[in-house]
């Protein structure tokens, strides 16, 4: 039986983790919850899977738990640390958003803690450090979202040295055939439609404006040690093949499945061993037509902007990434446009000062310092 | 160095198999070769592959090659046999088309030779005897054609026990939008016209009536040990997925690449390793669309022909297998009509006497009197 923690249990990712684990009471015991501010939920969840114990992020919140829950019940960073480093837990699953998972995972990789990982921020911000601590704390990082799933998948019995390229799809988001003056009045109602994966807002405007897909080829990079030239990105609307691999001999294997996200969070807690889950089985016949295009690096500046931190490394990645985290967050509450997403992103990038080999330390602050300049760029902007 | 007797060379496989060891001088030696009837061919391979012996079938032919070629030539079935046990041989790869490839695959593997297994005929017609005799002998079975070779890499690395389904894909060859009334005048020539794949006339005219796919169900059935209710037919007319296998988790995993028969090949040669080859690279932006569709079974009957004598077994599968072969090379010399290939195997189906768990020499018993049986039905009809 594995004992398992999650972090960020009342999320997209964390509720339909805490599904898989309903579904096999005898394989899956949850050790560990925590939430961010949904007490109520946590609640829920924690007289349901009755954790040794959950932490909720809000201070205020706390008060709301601790008499009413069974447990032990911690609070703010610490806590989150605290669950991810419990004792009783073989698995932590990192279902944050954003760069605040990156020390929770660090966290519980140098306490020995196998990881399944949905937040790809992780290892977008900090992966050579994350990637090299797995290494030497030896626990295996299981990905948690379709396409890193899917890679994995496609390069089961096989060797990473006969890898020609990995292809990574992307659905493209609501946008994919807008021009760029429509996507200048996009509504935020319009770009939390995603036309396929039913997820997160903060993902949901990552998959609008690429940024999500150029992650993941940063995150394709750390997970299986791929050189970017050999990590394309094509354009797939109907989200049925989760990404492939080809080989030297051009044969290549791809993973595909309904758009489920508890197909790959299913298999990131079984791995090397495969369930009977309750999803849909896959019927192509019934979807009849799977269609793929290039993507448009003119329309979506975001892909390049990665590929470009990826390349250039260090602490760029970080940076990009709370640059963008501010700026989904400034769109999602009106304060900026769509569009200026990818200027803010452009303008942290340009004025990045590089740390070439940085450690954890120096990218927690990349991280800091990006976000607030990114924030000062939007308030000295809306003020004038 | 992987030692090499092809039988068949001069066929469609036969060269193309020559072609991926030409490019790998330094990994396969070719030390033993056949051929039906083109002995100037032959010649020619035998003078830049240098094997150890050679045969050919047409005693005819022999003295054309017995002054001019610098290696052991042999002649007829025997010869066949020389070659397919040749003591310098690790691998033998056989490219033989019709029932004739069952007692070489058979006689190879008792020599304990690894076999290459492009004559599918071997198991439709003998699968339980070589699946057990390649048990015995520990030898490995290696299927060179797109939609086995895809299984098996689909299968790498995973557990045959947790397979829900083997979904096997089918350009749905040149009639695939034909009516009825269409079919009954399909002339030799448009049949001839394969949609995606370049091969011999006999298999193009089984992918025709899709009797081929109906065959690698059955060879599906005997390679992996799944089921028939398992194992699953999609129309899929570009030929880029080349099969595609679901798990309990409904993960699919899928193999894809150009309509390419050297991919195989060479897979069936290199496995468990993948060499660097020339072919093109998969590129599915430029492809654009992957269809898919149910096969139309009541257009195509062959299809429920090859379900029920796979599911009945014992000699059934051997007599529809021979019926087919005579039926094809009587289309082919416009003796017969295009329908006329199902009604024929229908008919020898429907008359044959079933032995339950036959010998292999009662297997080739059966392929015999089938094969007569349809010669004289069709004689029969011609002279009326």
């Amino acid at each position: 039986m594995k004992h398992i923690s999650i972090l960020g249990s009342t999320g997209s990712i964390g509720t339909q983790t805490l599904d898989v684990v309903r579904q096999f009471p005898d394989e899956f015991k949850v050790v560990g919850l925590t939430a961010n501010k949904n007490s109520d939920l946590l609640l829920k969840q924690i007289k349901e899977f009755k954790p040794k114990a959950a932490a909720i992020m809000d201070d205020s919140k706390v008060s709301a738990l601790l008499n009413r829950s069974s447990c032990q019940v911690y609070s703010g960073i610490e806590g989150l640390k605290k669950i991810a480093a419990l004792d009783e837990a073989d698995v932590v699953a990192n279902a944050l958003v954003g760069s605040a998972g990156i020390e929770p995972t660090y966290h519980a990789i140098i306490n020995k803690k196998n990881i399944a990982l949905a937040n790809k921020e992780t290892l977008v911000a900090a992966g050579s450090i994350i990637m090299e601590e797995a290494k030497k704390n030896k626990v295996s990082l299981m990905p948690i979202d379709s396409e890193h799933s899917a890679i994995l998948q496609c390069l089961n019995g096989e060797n990473l040295k006969e890898v020609n390229k990995i292809t990574i799809t992307c659905s493209g988001g609501p946008f994919k055939d807008y021009t760029k003056q429509q996507l200048e009045k996009v509504a935020v109602q319009d770009a939390l439609k995603h036309p396929t994966w039913n997820m997160g807002s903060k993902i949901t405007i990552d998959s609008a404006t690429l940024m999500n897909k150029g992650f993941e080829v940063i995150e394709a990079h750390w997970l299986y040690g791929i050189d970017y030239e050999k990590i394309k990105i094509v354009v797939h609307p109907q989200s049925i093949v989760h990404s492939l691999v080809e080989f030297v001999d051009k044969s290549a294997i791809a993973q595909l499945g309904m758009p489920d996200m508890k197909i790959p969070i299913q298999y990131a807690l079984t791995y090397p061993k495969r369930f009977t889950s309750l999803s849909k089985s896959l019927n192509l016949a019934e979807i009849r037509t799977l269609e793929f295009e290039e993507p448009d690096f003119d329309k979506f500046p975001c892909l390049e902007y990665a590929y470009k931190a990826g390349n250039i490394g260090g602490t760029l990645p970080a940076a990009i990434n709370a640059a963008n985290e501010v700026a989904v967050y400034a769109f999602l509450e009106n304060q900026i446009k769509f569009l200026d997403i990818q200027f803010l992103i452009k303008k942290i990038m340009d004025e990045h000062k590089l740390v070439k080999s940085p450690t954890l330390r120096e990218i927690l602050e990349t991280d800091k310092k990006a976000k607030e300049d990114a924030k000062k760029i939007i308030k000295d902007k809306n003020s004038k």
